[in-house]
């Protein structure tokens, strides 16, 4: 497969809106969006470096898995995603290698990519995400 | 100041040379370098995507912040380093404006970077470090 670069960081907070006057106006990363995405139970407020987004994560509610995920490690860096050329073939290759996955097909993401996650169990223990610009 | 992108994402391991089959073989991120900082306790393997690395941390001993880590909370994302400008003049607008720094002045990090880490308490629990190219 073919991993082009870092497509973002997922920091998962218990609130997103107040950490704006770190990422925005103290770092100055000013290019913000944000997003809900009702099928992840998540809103995100996305901050565009440039090279690499910020990508803050917060629960819609109890179920989400970034408020499982805060409850059972607190507040923190909770995936990395990795931009990849095909996702369908990156797939296909993970498998045949015996890499354990999340998502056997890709789903669409946040700001419309298709996206797979890759079990940490196959990772060193942690959460990689594939995506595929759209 | 000026972030210019995500320079890597620094990933705790309580070894790291077994973990180039995933990075090296099955992601195929070929560009691969291997350094050991002694002052900061770790030795690492650097995966460069061309926009971003994955930085394989591994304590030299049990006092490296590295072992520290993973005795409280597993092998996992350590921290996130964005590639900035000026490090100097971004270490100054940081204490104007009350962000609570680990390294007041830059130091010489990996791949002879000047590098500085924020305060986990002024990021909302994430421990950011800041990078300037040599």
């Amino acid at each position: 497969m073919k991993i082009t670069g870092i497509e973002h960081v997922g920091i998962a907070q218990v609130e997103i809106e107040s950490k704006s006057d770190f990422w925005q106006t103290i770092l100055g990363i000013t290019d913000k969006s944000s997003e809900v995405i009702s099928e992840q139970g998540v809103k995100t407020d996305i901050y565009d470096t440039g090279q690499g987004k910020i990508e803050l994560l917060e629960a819609l509610d109890e179920n989400s898995p970034i408020a499982r995920y805060i409850n059972k490690k607190g507040p923190g860096i909770h995936h990395i995603c990795l931009a990849v050329e095909d996702i369908t073939t990156a797939l296909a290759e993970l498998k045949e290698a015996g890499i354990e996955l999340i998502d056997n097909e890709p789903r669409v993401g946040a700001e419309g990519f298709l996206i797979a996650f890759i079990h940490p169990r196959s990772t060193g223990g942690i959460l990689v995400e594939l995506a595929q610009k759209p």
